[in-house]
Parts: C-alpha cells; structure tokens; sequence
C-alpha cells in the first residue's frame, strides 16, 4: 500500500473504533453483539448453527441468511425449514442457482438481494438473533459494499439484536467493528489424507 | 522438561503417529473422525452441537456426553432431550453435583462416570456420531487418562463411527492422535468491556 492508502486505512479504522466506542458507552451490561467467525478453519458456520439451536431452546426468534456459493445441500437448511419455521426463518441468497456461473453480475445481485433480507430481518423487532452466513465471502468479493454493511451493524442494528457473520476473509473493517471475533485455525485436516467432506461433518 | 521427559515426550509421539498410520492405512475414502475443537475462542461446543444438528437432520443416531464443571443450564441439553430423545443421547457426567466443590476424588469419579458411559456410546452401532463436550478439561486436571483415552479411540472406535472432542487445553497426545483438530482463537471478546455472558450466545 502506498503511504496515502495507508494513511486513509488508519483514519478509516479511527472512524470505525469511535463509532464503536460511542456504541459501547451507550450500552449496559447486556447488549446485542456484533459477532465474526472467521479463519481457514472448521467450525465457522457450525458454530452460528449451534447458536441457532441455543436461541431456539430459549424461545428466541431467529433468522438466517446464508450466502452460499455452490448448490450443496446441508443437512441443516431442510431441518431448520421443515421442522423450526416458526422459530427461525432461513432464507438462501443466490439459491436456485449458483454463483460459479462465473457470472459476475448475477453473483452480486444475488449477494445484493441476500443483504436486502438480511436488513430487513436486523431490524424486524421480533428477531433476537441473526446468522449471515458466509457473508464474508460476498464481502471479500466486494458483492456487497463493506462501508454500507459495517455502517449499517453500527448504526441500524438494534441494540439487543445480535448478528453473527461468518466466512473466511473478513475484512478489517469488519473486525473492527465486531465486539466478538473468533478465528478458526486449522491444525490438521483430514483432507489432506484423501479423506473426503462426510454427511454429519462437514455438511 | 530434562532430556529424559523429551526423550519419553518424543518416543510417545512416535508410537501414537504409527498407530494412527496404521489405522490410516487400513481406510477407504470415507471413515470415522477423531476430530478436536480447542483453544481459547468462542465456537468449540456450539460448532460441536452444529454438528449434532447436522446429523439429527441427516437421520444419523448420534449421543453427547457432557463433562461438565459448572451446573449452568445451557439451552441445548433441556432442547435436545425434550424434543430430540429419539435422534441424540444425551448424557451429562457431573449432573446434580458441581466440580466446584474442590473434592478431586469426587471430580475424579464424575469423570470416570462420564468417559465409560462415552466408551458404550462410541462402542455401540448403531451411534454414527459421538460428542464429548469439554473433555478436554477433565484430561487437563488428569481425572481421565489421557493415554487410555487416545488407545481406545484410535484401537476401538469402530471405523466410520465419528468422535469429536472439545474443551480448551487439549492435550498434544490427542492432537497428535487426531484426524482433525481446528482451534479457536480469541480475537476480540465483548467480556473485555464488561459485557456479561448471554442467553442464545454463550449458552
């Protein structure tokens, strides 16, 4: 980066720590998180499910948005669909089709509609939780405009709605703003002794 | 550590890694992990409880074991067992007590309970999926052996049976035994800024 990027980058992080900070000092002791999984590891989009089975086991209203890229099926999109509607609503961005139609366009409408839904259930008073799931890859790809989603958490979200973003890559802006940011880290992975992605595991 | 300690450190490792090898090269494509979630960040038992999701919704029988040290109600126990008796176990070593009391003999024996009720769990069948919550911290204090434990799974976990392993502190004999090992780490928590643990997020 040359030195004015650099120095944009810092103002633009400054920008983002005050208005978390101003946030913060708004808050109480309980507030609505800004949470991030990230990092080449497992365990990003299986953990914001299990925070979905905790929200549905205390009777708290949920939503998710997943921002998928391929086609597969998970196990936990038909679950949740067919037997918690009432509980949590699931919504697929870009489902129906994929994204690797290297069709540039299509991804980001696809991505832009998934953010749409994604605003609209944050703000929806009756949802407690919110999973954009695998968000961070449509934001890594700049189908969706970091500055417009990071000033929306910060400025839109309610504030004892949470919202967990997951996905490798986040961006910095991101982090920044999140109040809780957990990174994956792979140790080892059976992958690399020919084993493949197994039912119950990885999907 | 003396010369001696690595010596035994490092002939000890030998002897996993070729035991795990040759498990290794007795299998196909697919097979049952040993898979371990550790590290300080958030995710290791709601990534662990996604995955019990993903095989509920995927028809494979599955049990959880909690090595548990607190008596907290978290939401997925009283979920799992009202609504899911039939598609997960569940198991609770510790229940009706607290690991607080600072009798080791009791916490000793608690986990003792737990690892064989895990033992006929991952023994049985007709169980496709094992997880065995926070037993990473019942191996830390030595209230479980560690060499037994990793002997059992890599000698008599059946092939395509999958066990997964959470808790921090997890101990290099189990991560060198380990198929998958991903850890958490902690990037930026809100406890930081006084902001308490939450129903839905932590537990």
């Amino acid at each position: 980066m040359t030195d004015e990027a650099n120095a944009r980058h810092t103002e633009k992080m400054r920008k983002i720590k005050a208005a978390r900070d101003k946030m913060m000092a708004t808050k109480t002791e309980e507030k609505g998180l800004i949470m991030v999984h990230t990092g080449p590891g497992k365990g990003k989009s299986s953990s914001g499910f299990g925070m979905i089975m905790r929200c549905i086991a205390h009777g708290m209203p949920c939503a998710v948005v997943q921002f998928i890229k391929g086609g597969r099926d998970v196990g936990e999109r038909a679950f949740l669909r067919e037997r918690f509607a009432d509980e949590c609503r699931f919504f697929v961005s870009g489902e129906g089709f994929t994204w690797e139609t290297q069709d540039r366009e299509r991804d980001i409408a696809a991505a832009q509609r998934g953010w749409e839904i994604a605003k609209e259930q944050i703000l929806d008073p009756e949802i407690q939780f919110v999973l954009l799931d695998e968000i961070n890859i449509a934001l890594r790809y700049d189908y969706l405009d970091i500055d417009e989603v990071v000033d929306f958490l910060l400025s839109q979200k309610p504030a004892m709605t949470h919202v967990c973003l997951t996905g490798r890559n986040a961006k910095p802006e991101l982090i920044e703003a999140a109040d809780l940011v957990t990174e994956m880290t792979l140790i080892k992975h059976p992958f690399r002794d020919g084993v493949k992605a197994q039912q119950g595991v990885e999907f």
